[in-house]
């Protein structure tokens, strides 16, 4: 096998990906290296891409919804074999060694090793990670479409665990999208009453993703006819929304929470999380044991992302179709 | 025993308490009787007395943190018999049917009645209630002090409980006033690193109370040093504060807990929710059973309100001193 990786760069900002080739040197002891079978492309491959966040390095390879092989193993691999089919999403190393890591928190380590901020990520025939971050994929779990649960996925089944969410509970998801139609696949498995807020148009395909009934996003008066009917909102948007009447849909010891990064602070009315318990949050992706416990669930309950794909030499094309706003829901790329 | 109530009522907004007697009619099947022994008096009777909330009806008889003896019992009443010596905060009465009060959740009924609200407190001889709301004093606790715990006590108490904090957390009060210097004593016992964030004047103050560090509550600087270092946050506070600077203060999983209305919405930034995987919450005093359990958890530990004494007669006195910002830290009045 040649050492040089084949993969899809951008070399400065605004421009296309191209094709581009590295070394990238001797694979480090706590590192396995994955044949790329395929890779999710997700809101943040473009973010990133466009260096909205200003931390984007160049060349830049997107890619961090990855599927694929364990080819390689550094001295120190544990867990995975080379042939083992694995996963590899936003995180590929942390510290192991702090508090959080030590408590199976790796997500809140402050030393995280993001896979494409400032290295190379999975829009390539193959990628590194430390070993942990390889995640199994279970028997039973649909490996085409795996990819995205491993960043979009993670997200929003987080909260579930997180939150303690119970199957009795009455969850609602903002915003149906890549995020929002994984959350209603999920809180539906859960046993939970699923309310999904979104636009008119994807009323009927929240319906047939497993929510119980459709309201709208937008509509303040709509939206507020529900009362303190939930226990749970999730929301996956990144616009700013009617937070105070999302609020209001919550009943005594409901939950607003987000994994959607809204530009401005949300204002809070103190009065209002007082009267009846509430609680605003938020999370980011997952620890790597509930990774495991998502796909496992995934496997059991044929949940899978609804995917549109795209061979990964057609990486922009795929980008440019994102960006309309026009993907059902998430992108894969074939390598 | 006479029928008629000696009570001390405000006859119209801004005037004075004066002597006032009511016949409170027969006692109802669902209620006791408390003949008052002392009450305590909240920073809530003052703004019911200022008419602050717009809901104050005239006369106006303050005082929701009563001790006393039950005198009399209505037909339906349970637990407790005449004799008994007994504690009545803001709550006198839930509807007992709703989905919150079946599951124990009184405080969040939608029906409650509050006890000086369209009715008449414990600034009187004798009080009445719905017999579940009249609270058992268990051995050991002092009666002198206890009424403090109904109101300011349960308010810092419940999110202990609610919010789950751990003995081993850092935990952090802002403000040592009446609710606060009863927060720092909870917390201490309960086995936290407890931080106060107070005034200069109040530090060795905090310190005796339980606390293990003090800390400015308005220096966002001294407050930022404190940079990721708290689980748990309660506010007991009624002004803004540099909220920003909080949050920093939070570790991955922290929570910040309001009991003190903030007039104002507080601006919550949703990428350090996301971030630290950070909550923001409230809560409204506590229900019935929390009650229970905080009270034996003060005679246990001897936790108890530190208070100045005024007889009832005085109560005009006594508002002035706690308008005044000066009460250390609740008041209590004895009839």
């Amino acid at each position: 096998m040649s050492t040089i990786i084949k993969a899809y760069a951008a070399l400065e900002k605004g421009g296309p990906l191209v094709p581009f080739e590295f070394d990238p040197g001797p694979l480090r002891d706590d590192e396995v290296e994955i044949r790329v079978h395929s890779c999710g492309m997700c809101h943040s491959d473009l973010s990133m891409f466009d260096n909205e966040w200003d931390n984007t390095v160049y060349p830049f390879v997107p890619g961090h919804e990855v599927v694929g092989e364990i080819v390689a193993l550094g001295r120190d691999a544990r867990r995975v074999s080379v042939g083992d089919w694995v996963g590899l999403g936003w995180f590929s190393g942390n510290c192991m060694a702090c508090h959080q890591c030590l408590g199976g928190n790796q997500n809140l380590c402050a030393h995280l090793q993001e896979t494409i901020v400032g290295r190379y990520g999975g829009f390539a025939d193959r990628v590194r990670c430390q070993w942990q971050w390889a995640v199994p994929l279970p028997k039973g779990l649909d490996v085409a479409t795996a990819g995205p649960l491993f960043c979009g996925g993670i997200t929003v089944f987080t909260p579930l665990v997180e939150c303690g969410v119970k199957p009795t509970d009455r969850a609602g998801v903002i915003g149906i999208g890549g995020l929002g139609h994984l959350a209603l696949q999920f809180l539906d498995k859960w046993g939970c009453e699923v309310t999904a807020f979104t636009s008119e148009g994807k009323r009927g395909e929240a319906l047939r993703l497993g929510a119980d009934r459709a309201v709208s996003s937008r509509d303040p008066a709509e939206i507020r006819r529900l009362n303190g009917e939930l226990d749970f909102l999730l929301s996956t948007v990144n616009v700013p929304l009617d937070w105070s009447a999302y609020l209001d849909t919550l009943g005594p010891k409901g939950r607003l929470h987000f994994v959607g990064v809204v530009p401005e602070p949300i204002p809070v009315p103190v009065d209002k999380l007082l009267h009846h318990e509430l609680a605003v949050s938020g999370s980011p992706l997952g620890n790597i044991a509930t990774l495991e416990t998502m796909l496992r669930f995934c496997a059991r309950h044929g949940i899978a992302p609804t995917v549109e794909r795209f061979p990964m030499s057609q990486a922009n094309e795929a980008f440019d179709h994102l960006r309309s706003g026009k993907a059902r829901y998430r992108i894969v790329l074939d390598a």
